[in-house]
């Protein structure tokens, strides 16, 4: 798409959103997530999680499938079991190196208006990510197309809840896998300007999303280290293993100071222990070792607890997500990653193979536990449908109301001498009636919630327009915020040089392959 | 229905269940709610919301519309305004009455094993009450009756999960509205042996529920008030005011010990200030002299703090539920309960009109904010559609599921060497696999909660049996459970005696209508 079509088709849409009224929304603001942290371990119990998960590395070890790795750790004396890739950590190795991490950094947006901060009570919900499948009700369920990927970050762009981008919200499959995050990447940069992520898959890739990111930015490379502007998730293989193209993505993005969330996926009963506390000492044992590393590598450099604990159905060994066990380790987790003074990183995940009442109450397990739990970034905040498997459009839409309905809620309440009310009160009286007192009509237009998606009409009024329900409703949404989509403002330099590379690079990689 | 067609049906239902797996389901249990209260007002905040209430007491008033009333409380020395109804309270009759009201206390069944805990962090599900229509998938919503009346009955009597029976779960418009209460409280007793409420409905009908009470529990007047056996929700008429037929159920039920739940509908914009400052001050005022009453009344007699402030949309007029400021006011009328040492009563609520992903979140925003508020009633635990207008067979389905997930989220987290499972994670090893160590053989049966609505097929096995979503799936299981169920032993004797009762009761009532 050249930048004239993007300038012709913005025309269009400011147009056509004069004519229509667009979807209300709540404004871009930060969320300070003032609600207390929900504690469901004691003290000692995080404790006794920590000890056994040092004794894991210490006693057990983990496998870091890279000769660099190898020699860095063994470096900075951890024990590397000779012609093997056990590595054992000495407690105090893992205790200082993880004592190095922030506890607050920012991620750099272009716009540094989306710029996203880590650390404290500020929380972040992130785009779903990384889904094979994408499905809408109309076209039903597909396999991932860059046609879908577009209109699924267009849809990120445009949902100010959603504060930044965190991986390919569905895989691409028609674009070439050797070239494929050239691409997605730059459609990341020009179809929004918010933060986004880029994928650890060996050296060469994320060495090409950083050069994107400088580009994109304007900076060099000492530049964006100063203001770190793309972030890796790095999943450990559970149980104890982390794979070579992971570690050579950690050790780049470290290196450059870019932020690195080691998230072991311990799904307990298949990957950790059937328990839900050795599922949670092996998923620290994992998170910490991971972080030490980040921090043999560049000390200081920004790291993010990340807990995606889950239990295993145990009649068919299929993953489930927003469970009672997934809610726990997710609270729990928060309880161990503020004993590190790291960030957290929690999910917004389900199970369910529709957009339905299930999807619903799984998706607001796993919310609510990242909530209470003080996550800073909830990744898959916004599209997870199917263990994550599919990226719905009408899934987008539905956690867009969950994730405002819970920032609407963490807002402060006024308790002053207006709001308490009491001339009100006083005015009206006994047996009165609010609706048209001078104290509501002062304040009504905005002194409620609006939804994006919840259907208030009485049941006759509903019955008339079709009885839709909430997944029906929100086709409609999804695609009324696609014809409303403006591109961000891209400078035509910033755009010409990002093609530049993408080209030169399609081009070595094509000839290499 | 005879006792000999109970017996027949009870022995056919045990061999329906012999041939047939039914509805697995949580064991019936206590609910210890052990997650810490979660403040969203600030401690000065309760105290501007206290004053402000009692600020409305003392200046503006509360109309009682009932002479007894109005002579209890000039006796007590509360300033009722010659001629008419409006009664001003001094500040400190207020708090010396609501001081005495019991922190604990036991609501009990016919059964003891079902008898409930108010107080402390006990937390108890009721049943859907008062919906005019009911629905199912098959059958669409209708008016409701008699038979759907004692089918709701059933599927609460079979749920562990619900505790106890919260009022009409729909309301039987079959009956003749004279002598309904005598058939309905027979069919609580008959069908179910769990604990019930009471309407107040004037005083015939409340004094005909407690001596249906005495011959179900076998106890005399004095015994009844020794172990209080029915509870009733007494709405105020906001703002401000208490009905007649509400205060003379609130006389003769506190007069003889018996639970009453003083719960202001404080709806934020409509019968409430639109600010939730506003509202909570007149739902604390309402439920503070609806309290207080009680005691003047009885001292000592059990009261329940009910909160049920919620907001209206405002460009419809139409009430919300489950909405972000319901959430708000929920967490922050517990706060205002502990403040006075009361049980606290919340709800499961939500403004859907079908069981949809907005049923499911809506519910789930009032249940979580009833679980952190610390709420000891959840009443419309199961079954609340529509804004409370319907109760739903598949609604009570999906939500036996969120109240089960609620109370496994509960469960303390056992952090034991054997947990921790040190010596498992090292004889798997990095890179192995859970499944078949023994650690995971031993406890798998038992490891996780096993959902009862949530389905966790993959999509191609779901696809292959018709795509089913939850609500269509709650259909099979609700079925399944009136398949199942058996009414409750009662002594032939006992119900003999209701039958007596009832026969004499509806001639007197019919001969003088």
């Amino acid at each position: 798409m050249t930048s004239d079509d993007r300038n012709a088709r913005g025309a269009r849409s400011r147009r056509r959103r004069r004519a229509e009224a667009g979807v209300e929304q709540l404004p871009r603001r930060r969320i300070d997530n003032r609600l207390p942290p929900v504690a469901v371990l004691e003290e000692e119990q995080v404790e006794a999680i920590h000890e056994t998960s040092l004794r894991v590395l210490e006693e057990v070890g983990m496998d870091f499938l890279h000769p660099e790795a190898l020699e860095i750790l063994a470096a900075a004396g951890a024990e590397v079991e000779s012609g093997t890739n056990r590595v054992r950590f000495e407690r105090g190795l893992v205790e200082q190196a993880v004592a190095r991490a922030p506890s607050r950094f920012t991620l750099h947006a272009r716009n540094p208006e989306r710029d996203v901060a880590f650390g404290g009570s500020t929380i972040n919900f992130g785009s779903v990510a990384s889904a094979p499948y994408c499905s809408d009700l109309a076209g039903g369920r597909r396999s991932g197309g860059y046609d879908d990927f577009c209109n699924l970050v267009r849809l990120v762009q445009s949902l100010n809840i959603v504060h930044l981008i965190c991986g390919y919200p569905v895989e691409p499959q028609d674009l070439p896998p050797e070239t494929r995050h050239l691409d997605c990447i730059r459609a990341f940069v020009t179809l929004s300007d918010k933060a986004y992520h880029a994928y650890s898959l060996g050296r060469a890739r994320i060495l090409d999303a950083i050069e994107m990111t400088k580009i994109a930015h304007g900076l060099d490379e000492a530049g964006l280290a100063a203001e770190p502007g793309l972030f890796t998730v790095v999943n450990t293989s559970s149980p104890l293993r982390l794979d070579g193209p992971m570690i050579e993505g950690v050790i780049e993005m470290a290196r450059r100071n870019q932020p690195v969330a080691i998230t072991p996926f311990t799904l307990s009963g298949a990957m950790s222990p059937v328990t839900l506390a050795g599922a949670l000492a092996q998923q620290n044992a994992e998170a910490l070792a991971g972080i030490a590393f980040v921090q043999l590598v560049n000390p200081g450099a920004p790291a993010i607890y990340g807990g995606f604990t889950s239990n295993v159905d145990m009649r068919s060994g299929a993953p489930a997500f927003g469970t009672p066990e997934y809610a726990q380790a997710a609270l729990a987790g928060g309880q161990l990653a503020r004993r590190y003074g790291l960030p957290y990183r929690s999910s917004n995940v389900n199970a369910a193979n529709a957009v339905d009442a299930q999807a619903a109450y799984e998706s607001e397990m796993s919310l609510w536990a990242a909530v209470l739990g003080h996550a800073n970034l909830v990744m898959h905040g916004a599209g997870w449908l199917e263990g994550g498997l599919t990226a719905s459009f009408e899934k987008v839409v539905l956690d867009a109301e969950l994730l405002q309905m819970m920032v609407e809620i963490l807002k402060p309440i006024e308790v002053d001498d207006d709001a308490l009310g009491l001339e009100a009160i006083r005015e009206v009286g006994p047996g009165g009636h609010f609706f048209g007192s001078a104290h509501t009509m002062e304040r009504y237009e905005t002194a409620f919630y609006r939804p994006m998606l919840s259907d208030w009409r009485n049941y006759e009024a509903w019955r008339e327009a079709g009885a839709p329900q909430a997944d029906e409703r929100a086709t409609g949404i999804w695609k009324q915020l696609l014809a409303d989509y403006e591109a961000p403002p891209l400078e035509a330099a910033v755009e010409e040089a990002l093609d530049d590379f993408v080209e030169r690079r399609q081009g070595e990689l094509k000839r290499a392959a």
